[in-house]
């Protein structure tokens, strides 16, 4: 059999230690299906005492990552710490320039420092894999790069921050307001530290821009993804989204379109009985449309130590097997700059606006809506608890209508006078 | 740029002519993805005058797929003729023997020879590619193989004959018998010229067969699938399913257990709302289980020209591009003869039956279902439309129940003199 395939593992978090577990317990069965052993040879973690629940003895141990990443007994660099700059990049940018393939579950430093690391693998002949950065467990990169490599690709979807979607899916079964959620979420230990990266939408929107990159042949863009989180989508707009038979999800979309790329993560109005909409809390969905293929749909889990280290595992096996291939599904020099388009393809919007309840008020609303050029599909005036307190929620559904003409009607309906409080207007992604 | 794929391609029907419109249409797109051109260079069919609407005129003709395989001026031997004996396996055979690697998307020649052709590629340093014959467009043999890699696959599962979930949802959509649609998916021209490979489950139990080589490191043993079609399927069951929240879908599943490899493609009640459940139609769907990475599920179309050729395309891109793979996803000298299980895997059960209306008919069942160790979940009378002609129908959905368990039951039964006609058992999958 061949030599062995040698990692060098930069942290030794869940889903490092899942890493080693996977390695530990399948040699057998990895050996068989790579065609030659897979092994750890040396580890780095900042905390060498920490009782990590596995057998760590057996490895060199590195305080640096970026001594690990220079060793000379390693072949493929696992980085698994994350951050976008300090110690995970120097030392990626370290172990290719010592003659390292790379395999990443960084998602931050791919979309901030892709381009300029695929450039550099592929100048040393090496490559950079990153299954694990996008969806967690669910082969989505090897999908679209492998898998749709005959199609050309239309549009690329997904719900991509398991957070998210959890706090969501939550709201809409507890009936609980987003502050209440988002509490519970960050006790049970589901937010980042920074807790922006989940709700604000950072996380997938990272991941949507490598998506991107791939589907389009484009260089990597994450400053022209548009980002929406979710600390505005409110309990009263989840229920009423329900009684329509729409829910509400985090929901990334790219598209190439004919003023260039369209690239947004936002929360949307999906239908509740599309695959999409079924969605329920940690749980993670790709949608990849093209050409010939159609619409190809992926669900599994997006996080944790499994299916993120089976992620990272598929990578490496991959590597041990011979498979090369460009960072991006083509050389990293042929990738195009985007042109980044602000979202304009049209759709049906939800409005959720409360309004003066006075004679009058309806109009001037329909008719601002009728001036930007959007018609309407369906209105209601809800019925209030306390009519005393004269004032009145309406919701609109509107026909299609492109994001700017929406954001020129919401700037108008400030100038009618009837309004109360900001409008609510998420998109219907037709999916 | 380096030297063109040169591809000899054996079949112009639907398929056919779907690779070569990908071929002509993406010339640049491919190139670009596979580091090198992809061209057709010689075709086979049986009729070179059909009007086939693609130009075909700068290719060389064969009249013979054999004399197409043997050609020095290819690389790759794409065969989607189809039929498991006769000219596709000799020119498969031929096109190995002289160099070529081969994609196909005869999941018939695979399952009968599939163990051969891949010791006889691996032996010429070639390799079997078989995207397209699963499930279509859905690169699921990729992430099995590869995307996968790192797991201990516990289950897979699958509805992927398109035609049969279509006759089954359309039965239920319309209210309809089974021969009233199967007639009509006859003339839609769904179905294959020997029908039985698609309603007896033969076309699904080919695949499933396949799916279980690379999941548990098996040859191919498609003799030791236990088929059931769906032409015993009644609308009653359909209905009275529907009411307990159940689908009845045509579902493949492998899973290994201490026994060996259970293998099943049968009816199968699942819950409505789950994925599989919400099924509609021609699509396909495919439930990966790993150790590892949980719970992946795949879904896209399952046939027609632009998702099968897009399945052929994705292994030709991967051949331009250098990957190397073992058929089944590790050396064929090394799959192991698989000991295969009758299905023992308990389950509940879904038993309707016809009774003769008179006292203890229904305790006789009971103590039948007992004496075969099964204990009953729920049990219903159905209320009868004429109570004159003293028969009633009888629902029972059983706790978990072996299938040799469930079968000696239905033995018992027919010894109480209470039965009116054949009971339906049908199995509910977990899924």
């Amino acid at each position: 059999m061949p030599a062995p395939l040698r990692i060098g593992l930069a942290g030794l978090g869940t889903v490092g230690i899942g890493v080693v577990k996977i390695v530990q317990s399948h040699a057998d069965l990895i050996a068989a299906r790579a065609g030659r052993p897979v092994e750890i040879t040396a580890v780095s973690a900042r905390d060498p005492q920490k009782n990590r629940d596995a057998d760590l003895s057996t490895y060199h141990w590195e305080a640096d990552p970026v001594a690990l990443a220079r060793r000379n007994d390693i072949d493929v660099f696992v980085e698994v710490m994350g951050g976008h700059e300090g110690p995970a990049r120097l030392a990626t940018e370290a172990a290719i320039a010592t003659g390292k393939d790379i395999v990443t579950a960084n998602k931050a430093l791919l979309a901030h420092h892709g381009h300029a690391l695929a450039l550099a693998a592929e100048a040393a002949g090496r490559v950079i894999r990153f299954e694990a950065a996008v969806a967690g467990g669910i082969p989505v990169i090897k999908t679209l790069t492998e898998g749709l490599a005959g199609n050309q690709m239309r549009r690329v979807m997904g719900v991509m921050n398991g957070t998210c979607n959890y706090i969501l899916t939550r709201m809409q079964a507890a009936g609980l307001p987003y502050e209440t959620v988002f509490e519970e979420a960050r006790q049970l230990g589901y937010l980042e530290a920074d807790p922006n990266l989940d709700v604000g939408g950072i996380d997938a929107g990272h991941k949507l821009s490598l998506l991107a990159a791939i589907a389009f042949g484009t260089r990597v863009s994450f400053d022209n993804v548009e980002l929406e989180g979710i600390g505005n989508v409110s309990i009263d707009d989840i229920n009423l989204a329900d009684d329509m038979g729409y829910h509400i999800k985090l929901l990334g979309v790219a598209q190439m379109t004919g003023r260039g790329l369209e690239q947004r993560m936002t929360p949307c109005l999906v239908p509740a009985e599309s695959p999409l909409g079924q969605l329920q809390g940690g749980t993670n969905m790709v949608v990849l449309e093209g050409d010939s293929v159609g619409q190809i749909v992926m669900r599994g889990a997006g996080a944790g130590a499994g299916p993120t280290a089976s992620a990272v595992m598929a990578d490496v096996i991959d590597i041990a097997r011979g498979t090369r291939l460009s960072t991006f599904g083509r050389p990293a020099a042929s990738l195009a700059e985007p042109v980044a388009a602000k979202s304009a393809t049209p759709a049906p919007y939800y409005l959720r606006m409360t309004l003066l309840d006075k004679p009058g008020a309806l109009a001037k609303i329909a008719t601002a809506l009728g001036e930007a050029g959007i018609s309407i599909d369906q209105m209601r005036q809800l019925n209030q608890p306390n009519e005393a307190d004269n004032k009145a929620t309406v919701l609109i559904v509107t026909h299609k209508a492109s994001p700017a003409d929406v954001a020129y009607a919401l700037a108008q309906f400030d100038t009618t006078g009837v309004l109360i409080g900001a409008p609510a207007a998420i998109r219907i992604e037709e999916v």
